[in-house]
């Protein structure tokens, strides 16, 4: 296993393992770190099973405008329960939602949160969620590009990713997204298996139905995987440390601070949203993946910071 | 990796893969399982990334008489923080525990028992927990046997994990025990990770100290990974049902229940002690490993069951 690591950085040097990343800093340092921590004799050698690496998935992974995949996915779900539902008409946040107002529905806070998770995650079996999030991310458009939403996630993350688990790093996503709306297409969009995603997850219940038994998904907060939560999700999960972290936002924050600070060599990195033209260009006064304090934190602390515009020679994959 | 994962069984059945097993129905049925579900071209074929399989830890891959070895770890973090309590003399359910009535002390219920976590579990970080656990495993010794707690894992096991994973398998543990309690050595003792250990937990916080983040341990509980709890931490940290289950207790009912469920070949198995000269015989009425309604549900579904005294030549590794 060592040597292969070894000669997989060595053909890294030879083909590039990065081809649509443009030449300049952010790219000289992560192969840099690459090349330190998988050089046996380098001071800085990490062994392969430690080689833990913890990935954002919105707005690090895939796109997050003009608001979070899932919550277009929890509309996409009222609005196909809607009829079900007649009582929704007058009934907040739902009365907004189906008007195609966002944000009045969002407007009572948590607990209008609460009720659409209760009305389009809860209530049923996990099995049957997951059948649920996997028919819709095989055909659900993106209401501005009209793209599949896994064809917006970022090519030179997958080959990122791809670079990493090549060199034998452990890939984990750390989401504040949900870890069972990820779970059932990480492993073909991104080759991450569900036992390597961390995400916010609602309580579950064993029963028995019948003489089967089922895990039925509760209305009720289990852990939210955001700020302060990440890295207690990753203790949770991975029990060790990772040694590079790589997010887009204040979310992040805590778990670029808590990578980081271990020993050893440490990588942290943020993608900053910098193109209108291909993408969105969006940082400290954004709603959604609003990047300010971690990006000053950045500058103080020597993380990369990935200048979208400037570092990507693509941003999404070729359609197919 | 398919080739790898045929040539393993190949060679599994020149080379006995599992010596310290007798000859007989459980060693049988084991390599069954493992030459169908990873021989190509079988109906029972399962890709090498979907061979996910758990085992409980306590009476499963270790022994756990006279009583649960992390308690013992408890009861001995007790009698050194003792003197920093001179009112423990005087208070339960440290005063029973001091003059060593583990029962008295345990005869308060939840609440002793959160009282014996809180003084001897929380208070600290998970990196200083990991360095107590750490010179514990290290040096402490079994009240009867006076061995290390490491060298009384069961050896016939140590050779089930490692055929599982020559071929392929992914062998978590899910245990009733605590994930930060086992996670220091699982690594060493059964060449498990941290991060395929499942086990039950105490909630942290994310805290700076001066410039240094840290996780802290707080005397609360988060989570109860045992019965009804086991499918569900399968399902928060693995996120795929596994194809084999092995356990030795009703504690472990649900998980094989909700393991053999699934479709495709699937393999539960119960230890059970029966070999009270080599290691202690116990199953419908012992409070601490209590093997009754699994037992019969064996019976009726078809698991697998060992029988320690029949079917394994030793039970413990040579000693060192
Ligand atoms: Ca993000
Ligand atoms: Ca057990």
């Amino acid at each position: 296993v060592l040597t292969l690591g070894s000669s997989a950085v060595a053909s890294a040097q030879d083909v590039d393992p990065l081809p649509s990343w443009n030449e300049g800093k952010a790219k000289q340092a992560i192969i840099a770190f690459v090349i330190k921590t998988t050089t046996q004799n380098s001071p800085d050698f990490v062994p392969p099973g430690q080689r833990i690496v913890t990935f954002d998935n919105d707005g690090t992974l895939w796109a997050e405008q003009p608001m979070y995949f899932q919550l277009l996915f929890a509309l996409d779900l009222v609005k196909d329960l809607a009829p079900q539902h007649p009582e929704w008409k007058d009934k907040e946040p739902f009365a907004s939602l189906l008007k195609g107002d966002v944000k009045g529905a969002l407007a009572g806070g948590d607990k209008a949160i609460l009720q659409i998770v209760a009305a389009t995650h809860a209530g049923m079996s996990t099995d049957d969620f997951a059948a649920i999030v996997k028919e819709w991310i095989g055909k659900a458009r993106h209401p501005v590009s009209k793209r599949l939403y896994t064809e917006m996630v970022y090519q030179p993350m997958l080959e990122l990713l791809s670079f990493l688990r090549t060199n034998d790093f452990k890939t984990f996503i750390v989401s504040g997204g949900g870890i069972e709306f990820m779970r059932p297409w990480t492993e073909e969009v991104y080759g991450i298996p569900p036992e390597w995603v961390v995400g916010s997850s609602i309580k579950t219940k064993y029963v028995m139905q019948g003489d089967t038994p089922a895990l039925m998904r509760l209305p009720e907060i289990d852990f939210i995987d955001d700020k302060e939560g990440k890295p207690i999700g990753i203790n949770s999960h991975i029990g060790r440390r990772p040694i590079a972290a790589f997010g887009n936002s204040d979310g992040d924050l805590q778990m670029l601070e808590w990578t980081t600070a271990g020993t050893g060599a440490r990588f942290g990195l943020l993608v900053h949203h910098t193109d209108a033209e291909r993408e969105w260009a969006y940082d400290r006064k954004s709603h959604i993946g609003k990047l300010d304090k971690a990006l000053d934190e950045a500058q103080a602390k020597g993380w990369t910071v990935v200048d979208m515009k400037q570092d990507w020679k693509v941003i999404y994959p070729p359609t197919k």
